[in-house]
């Protein structure tokens, strides 16, 4: 866990685009009711806008999913680099999952069918099912 | 944290295993317009197929369950094991989490009284308490 | 990683406390059929107990906003701190994380203007994106 072992830099590269990610996609919007007065954050309040609205709930949405998965892939990944693998696997593995993220991303925010957003779902779920089972075995053997 | 620290193989292993335990839990389900329409993911769409359905809207609150409790017990459980506890305390500590939330699935699949989940999940709760009460001690001391 | 690291120590009393915290946040509630039932949970139900209730609600919002900061400011935090940044950064950055979360529990818990909480919750995502960036850029250089 120092940054001259390349696995280890490999790791944060990963790690660190995905906390950016997260911190990126919106997550919030007007969902109480203090919410409703006017202010820097809301200059134009407007009946209904506690509402659910198709633009903040599909991003909400999209924010949820990265909180279910980015934090278990950040331990995850630091376990399994704990592991000492090459480092042209941990180059596959942690920028795969980060590729597949974004495109995730991608296919949820353009609204594509629903096979192509749960194909990247999968692989970068693989990705850390994967880490995770190896650092198991390894553990344990 | 090397693995051939026995409390460091502790953690490992009941870290994988929760990992594993959180990406095990369907989170999804079909939210979106665009999912409606049909494909591999989707062969039989119907109508009300993006209305709440009881199965899914229970292991939605399972997974989100595990979203709030896991990742958390993953980082007190790591900082934990660096102020190098007593093996049998390790092993009590975050084997025993891993079995309240085994239990808490059980308890919550099954629909068992709401009495038998809050046990489990408030042992689950007092393990990770414990371990960060006793981390946050034994860095100010 | 080690406790007689003062920026490492700075770094596990801040998490601990970011964990304790997400600990005490009420989550749950009452959300499932077989929560209706009485017990020791539940000694008195009623009818329209799984309804939302605004109380209820409000300390869930909040605790998905713990969720979904917390874990992040988490890995953020272990990474950055193995940069070995200045103390003073190091404080500055990881208590202010801390006083920030409390400041928004506060401007949340007592329904402040919209304004009040997004300022505390800005500056808390600014100091995460800050360490993400920072950890970022001393990997690829």
């Amino acid at each position: 866990m120092t940054f001259d072992n390349p696995v280890f830099v490999t790791y944060v590269i990963a790690a660190t685009l995905m906390i950016l990610k997260s911190m990126g996609q919106v997550g919030g919007g007007f969902l109480n009711p203090e919410d409703k007065s006017a202010g820097w954050a809301n200059p134009n309040p407007r009946p209904g806008q506690l509402d659910p609205d198709d633009y903040v709930e599909r991003s909400r949405r999209m924010h949820h999913n990265d909180t279910e998965n980015i934090p278990v892939f950040l331990v995850a990944g630091l376990l399994f680099v704990l592991t000492q693998p090459p480092l042209l696997v941990a180059q596959v593995l942690l920028y795969g999952f980060v590729a597949t993220r974004l495109a995730h991303f991608w296919a949820y925010f353009t609204a594509k069918p629903h096979e192509v957003r749960a194909t990247f779902f999968s692989i970068g779920s693989l990705i850390v099912i994967g880490m995770a089972v190896y650092t198991f075995m390894y553990a344990i053997l």
